[in-house]
């Protein structure tokens, strides 16, 4: 391998080779308190499960091996600062948001974000101003929102303190972001990434550039997700400027455990390097592997398809590591294909109704692609003969609905609740008599899966005819009070 | 080893061993991504660092293994319910705090506690009503308040949520929690104990009874301090009745990641088996190790000497696994100490200016002992002859003078601000006429390093007369913008 640099990584391992003797936590002493068997899995790894000593650092306060990791890191992503996250890019999400809001503060925020999200607007007891992301035409799934409705949202709520995008999505689905910063940049406001999915972005020709690259001023990436840091291990990417250092580094310290994984930390150190060492040959073999599996559906041409997404305006690109697979005769749901796939020993990412998605590490080879194929050969071969299933999944059409209603792209601010309703604050009224009142529940039609609703947030007669329309067209709305959405639960009125 | 029963632990093993293909997060694909060199100390661990999938259960929705894993571990620690953390005691203090406050509510607070306490009272845009601690006195350092205090507290403040107590303390002084349940029920409020240091408490006829044998009706555990779990392997134990199940689940979502690491989730699996299969016996070697050397430092007389604490009201009981450090002479400080065994490949947990603390985790043997006490003998013969140093720490007296004035025992319902003040919001002003103004800064006096005076905190006559006792006695106020605290840093006046 290339000439490798690991500053954190390096430490740990040579510390633990001085064979130090530990009256410090973890109570497990390196390692040495577990009994051989059952536990030889944990052996190696808690020989650098370690905490705050004179030589390994702080993270909370880096001065030392955990300051250069960073600061490699940095120059690697792209980033004025970086700092390793040890609790995912939750941490890292909730962190910007608790830096940018103050409560009562406004953020414009994509509708279709992660859960995170919502919580760091909650605890920051911020508003929410929501815009409706744009949808893919094939699958009629949500990326982000049109540039020009973050404009308006931008001209009808200048006080907003942010806007906060994700991308790429679930399903590898990109929108490039330097339009995004540039509108943002005009208003002196900063732009926030959760780029969870990407983080490989930027570092292949064949990848989209990273949000970094395009011009946010922070950006959180899961590094254990399509890299190879331990799970939980993510980075919080920051240029200087337009966000307060100060906060952001209180915020992180608020959120994050103060005593933070080695192990977790060591492995982002690890994941950085190995791209310094490397470069993009790095991720080769993983692109190698989803193109083959993408031919090799392709040859035989059924029942089972790869996802094109239609590049345009919602989707200026896609993820060359992930493969959005779908039974094209409709007999299987996503969800039973991943199911069927487990059984054969192949394990996917996650499942809709219509599409299981498959991810492919830097360490993913053909024959990964190879064992794929031949899983979905039994399978087609067992499947001859059977009838569609009731939730294989409707096509765009209701998506259609849904995009189709200007009013009701760009919501009107609202703090969202941390802690839900107490049920006897709430009552259930039919849904045409729900206008202006309060929703207690969230509404999210399937197909797409975007939340048409939020819990505290103030119902509009837009909405109201949004649901009407998707319901019509056969969405379901996984636990909702009512799943026909002819009633919905709201704040009693005081 | 006696039967064995850890069914997340052994279901990761299990599914390793089907040899699975990943398609899925992270992107290590069980550590296959990774060269053997130089990573071989992380291919074991990554081979069961997973993601929810069908036969991994998922920590925020626990329906398989988990749930069994935390059946398991409620029982074992005498808990209705356990819920596992990732996040280390820091995300169980955030989550408790969240689950009982909502804006503007009030809590009583021990006033000594970890930060992540004051940050989730700061989350929760709650009022902290700070209650001083009781001192040990041969120490001089902190501990829990005293029943009467909090009975105080309660009678003056009755609209308060909940009480929130930290024991035992850092330095292994614990203080029997019954009589403070008690008081605290009859209020029908919850009582929230931070044990982070006494995972093991109530495990071993030697150790105090843990907070949940005594009537908390929360308590957290750094499972990785004192047992055997990786960093960041933490416990809630949570008993039904006074606080709401619903808003703690809901708390522990938002404060923790949505990709929990497995590995920590397994070694908190493994360190509730080892105690159901061993029992006390679990404790042994390293109780046997502390006392050792607690015996040979006593035979030694000098001029190393283990703190024995007066057993009274202000600390019933001490953690028989750890060992508080003093160089008697006064020749070096805890901090100078510390430094000087690690030189030596004894590595202590922490030091302060008077004493270095060391752990003894389960697997402490007594040759650790005795590596420990022949470092100590190397470090005494080259300190012949060596002068105190400036720092080598008072005594109690000033702690006294902390201590005597019952006026501040108690304090004033004040929010801690989650944020700094911004500098220029602030002025500094006089000491003496910083009365009835806002703090914006927190004093902090050396010892007994009690926070004196907290940011966003209302000044007090009686507080500025003890901070000028306190540094008239000698103790030193780190980090504040006068270290003689002839000044003070003040929010300005609107």
């Amino acid at each position: 391998m290339p000439e490798f640099e690991a500053p954190l990584y390096t430490q740990l391992v040579r510390r633990l080779g001085r064979d130090p003797v530990s009256f410090h936590v973890p109570g497990h002493q390196y390692g040495r308190a577990l009994p051989d068997e059952p536990f030889a899995l944990f052996r190696d790894i808690m020989g650098i499960d370690v905490t705050e000593l004179e030589d390994t650092d702080d993270l909370h306060h880096p001065e030392g091996v955990i300051r250069e990791a960073q600061q490699l890191a940095a120059r690697c992503f792209g980033a004025d600062e970086t700092f390793f996250l040890v609790g995912g890019s939750t941490a890292g999400n909730l962190a910007m948001l608790l830096a940018v809001l103050d409560p009562g503060d406004a953020i414009i925020v994509q509708r279709n974000v992660h859960k995170s999200v919502l919580n760091g607007i909650a605890l920051a007891r911020a508003r929410a101003i929501f815009v409706a992301p744009q949808i893919e035409p094939v699958s009629g799934l949500p990326t982000v929102p049109a540039a020009a409705d973050i404009e308006t949202a931008l001209d009808r709520y200048p006080d907003s303190k942010a806007v906060f995008l994700s991308t790429p999505n679930y399903y590898g689905m990109h929108v490039d972001l330097a339009p995004y910063a540039e509108i943002v940049h005009c208003r002196k406001l900063p732009l926030l990434v959760d780029e969870a999915h990407g983080a490989h972005f930027g570092l292949h020709p064949a990848c989209p550039p990273s949000a970094m690259m395009s011009g946010a001023d922070a950006a959180v990436q899961s590094t254990h997700k399509t890299l190879t840091a331990l799970t939980m291990g993510a980075m919080l990417h920051v240029r200087r400027g337009r966000l307060s250092m100060d906060r952001l580094r209180r915020a992180l310290t608020a959120v994050q455990s103060s005593s933070p994984s080695y192990p977790i930390l060591a492995s982002l150190d690890i994941a950085r390097a190995m791209i310094a060492a490397c470069g993009p040959a790095w991720l080769e073999s993983g692109m190698k592997a989803a193109s083959r599996l993408r031919e090799r559906l392709a040859e035989r041409n059924g029942p089972f398809a790869a996802l094109e997404p239609a590049i345009g305006k919602a989707c200026s690109a896609v993820d060359p590591m992930r493969i959005v697979l779908r039974d094209e005769t409709g007999a299987l749901s996503g969800i039973l294909l991943q199911c069927l796939l487990a059984e054969q020993g192949c394990w996917a990412e996650m499942a809709d109704d219509r599409y299981a998605v498959l991810l492919f590490g830097p360490g993913a080879t053909e024959s990964d692609a190879d064992k794929l194929v031949s899983a979905l050969d039994n399978i087609a071969a067992e499947m001859t003969g059977s009838q569609p299933v009731a939730d294989a999944g409707q096509g765009p059409i209701d998506v259609a609905a849904y995009a189709a209603d200007p009013e009701h792209r760009i919501g009107e601010p609202f703090a969202i609740p941390l802690m839900p309703p107490a049920e006897d604050g709430t009552e259930i009224v039919p849904l045409e008599e729900a206008a202006g009142r309060t929703a207690a529940e969230t509404v999210i039609p399937y197909p797409p899966g975007i939340p048409l609703l939020y819990t505290g947030e103030r119902i509009s007669i837009a909405q109201i005819a949004a649901i009407r329309r998707l319901a019509a067209a056969g969405a379901r709305f996984q636990g909702a009070t009512d799943a026909r959405m002819r009633m919905i639960r709201v704040m009693a009125q005081q």
